[in-house]
């Protein structure tokens, strides 16, 4: 690897480990006894993950292209906008990512994790649960949140903001997906973003916690690569005919 | 018909869809037992509407002018920004785009018609209701409504957003008619987003679904158009004389 | 009067209207019974009157300057950049318009007046009444919450947005002024938007309206010329200091 | 000093006014009895202080750089991005008009704090207190929502906004990190922003008022500094670097 892809993977690992700070942060904030936001409600969540990705971009802006997301990434090679052999590295760099980043939401909070004895909350402050547990309908919840995502963003590309306001953009996506089609798994539409946390929720020392929900873990990371297969493919052929 | 217009006609197609899977998304999110977004609100629910509008037209942006309303393009055509030949296209490409939008929300939200038992609850995730019924009460506010949007739509052209800014601009306008006009009505303000998902929901095997309410079903299709013409023909008048 | 004083000020009378529409509109759906919105909470009518604001001005961005509110129009001619011949013309379409924009918010939400029987909710919905009555005190609430607007306007005519984005910031800088400033006093900040809807308070045939409350009236219009006073001679000695 | 510095300082002075007098000004209408927007919830705080930040910038954007902030004023020293020489002074600037913004807040709400028997209420609408007290805990949440911070704008000064829109960057980065990491500590990361409402406290003689809670007052003021210097010795590696 050169120094230019190393750049670039370093970009990948820390956009997504703030990216998880600021996303698992505000689920934190809501979920666990004591903290200021307890309660704070679904719209709070949902612009907290928008800004976490705007955040998570701007910071490593000029490092890679901020995919932090290993289904828009693979969207991004099917479009024919990224090298395949990166896909694999860049990958595994956002995971790593997401790990640092729940970790850092578990010491930002430690003390609460103690006062809070609701093992779900706490497992869903890293990784996501279903509101009802089905696995091809939420399968299909993270494909459908994931397709909007990869094509909102590769739509995104077809404009031209001036002075560099896509990631603003892109969290304003984030947002109306977890507004609006968030409501059934609470959406991962991303696999780094929620087996990182989930890997980290197993092997930390976290105060009350339960089990990892593994039987769970797959839905969140095929549904969203399924869904960013989808919108390139769409993309691809609407692309011919327009 | 040639190319470029069946482009506009699939963009418009596509586009509508996009809206009514984001706008309906955040209303059964809000509605549906268990949703993780169960009650959350009617900023989140016209933030949401506002946003749909807003990634609705930039994922078409390249392809049509993103109305994805009939009452938009008519009031465009008014206007003299758009040809007379292609309202009725339009609008019938946006009610077949709303139609698919609205299975879209079926199909996310699958597991949680079972859970619902409120019959208003799930047609109002599709199509709008009176909060008290007086139809022509409720052909005014629409009116209103739509008047502002229409009317908003003609001064944002007269504006010069830098960086393709536009669908953001139009989302904002949509979430203030919500939060300020949506009250009454629930602000449908565009026929095809009312009566595609009427269509649906009279079609679909949704389960615990009611009646789709036929007899309020013309008003969210006339008011709208009437505030959009209203709209046009104001500012052709203002426009002659400033 | 020639032509372009002719369409200044009929744009400041309709972009008052479309203000007081939408941001009594929000009052409205928050505070009668019924309304969809009803008690939609504080964000909500902040984020309400912010936009409204935003569309008011872009509506007439053509036509005038779009202060919409005489303690703008006022500020501005004492930082030298508004004639003062056209201060008083310009309140009394600022006055005009917010009493249409009352009116129509009547119409718009007909059914919801006779489901209500709170007097203050009505009168609520069309001018300010203050938190704890102390009128001093409420005087001055008003004028800090003015002299943000207004400094803040002339602040911004300092920086060079791209693209027509003003009425955006604008729009923001309200929703500020009532998020954190707004608790005593409802935040007029307005003398056109305070003193119109009650003029049309007093004389339209509201169900269940209660008195206008005419002996509180004065501090919504003179705290107001007060904050635009102070906040446009402090920014004449910045300015020539800096 | 020349007079430059004295337009800056009063820039600082006068910029961080603002900011606090729209910033404690939310926590004052939330916190406090009576008050309009008492209850108004999480986000209501979180946008407010995001958009007090904004605007406390705008309002001095042509005297100053608008730090606001000792912290940041401290990471842009180290980042070689800001005189040495200044930073003192700047920091003295910046705590004296957030005094003068605590003044004017107390001001503002007057009749309210009689009304108002929770005296961590009060406090808390000068400064910030835990969560949960633990100091080392305490310290390291605030020294990350500081990181965030000062990493956040030292990357927004690698993107180049058009027309100057980076005091609305800068208000959602405020926003994100009180929405995600403030439910600890309710995220001072800001020394003159707490250390001077603290001194307005001891000595104002605000109704109702408890003590100062001084044996907590170190930790929002070191604990933003340490986030500062992490932020701008990682910024200055990642340069090298990338």
């Amino acid at each position: 690897m050169n120094t230019s892809v190393i750049t670039q993977l370093l970009g990948e690992f820390f956009g997504t480990a703030i990216l998880v700070l600021l996303g698992d942060g505000v689920v934190a904030g809501v979920n666990l006894k004591k903290s200021k936001s307890n309660g704070a409600g679904w719209l709070t969540v949902t612009l907290g993950w928008g800004l976490a990705v705007t955040f998570g971009v701007y910071m490593v802006s000029w490092m890679s292209p901020g995919h932090l997301n290993p289904a828009v990434t693979l969207a991004m090679a099917i479009a024919g906008k990224f090298d395949w052999a990166l896909v694999l590295p860049y990958a595994i760099a956002q995971i790593l990512g997401a790990i640092v980043g729940a970790v850092l939401v578990w010491l930002t909070y430690f003390p609460h994790w103690a006062e809070t004895d609701d093992k779900d909350a706490i497992l869903g402050s890293f990784s996501t649960e279903p509101a009802i547990r089905s696995y091809w309908a939420n399968f299909f919840s993270e494909l459908v949140g994931t397709f909007i995502l990869a094509y909102g963003l590769l739509a995104l590309s077809k404009n031209s903001f001036a002075g560099g306001l896509n990631p603003i953009a892109a969290g304003l996506l984030i947002a109306v997906i977890g507004i609006s089609l968030g409501g059934p798994t609470g959406y991962a539409i991303n696999p780094a973003r929620d087996l990182g946390p989930r890997i980290a929720h197993q092997f930390l020392p976290i105060a009350n916690k339960g089990g990892s929900d593994w039987a769970y873990s797959w839905v969140p990371v095929f549904g969203p690569l399924a869904g960013g297969i989808v919108a390139a493919l769409l993309f691809n052929v609407v692309s011919i005919m327009s």
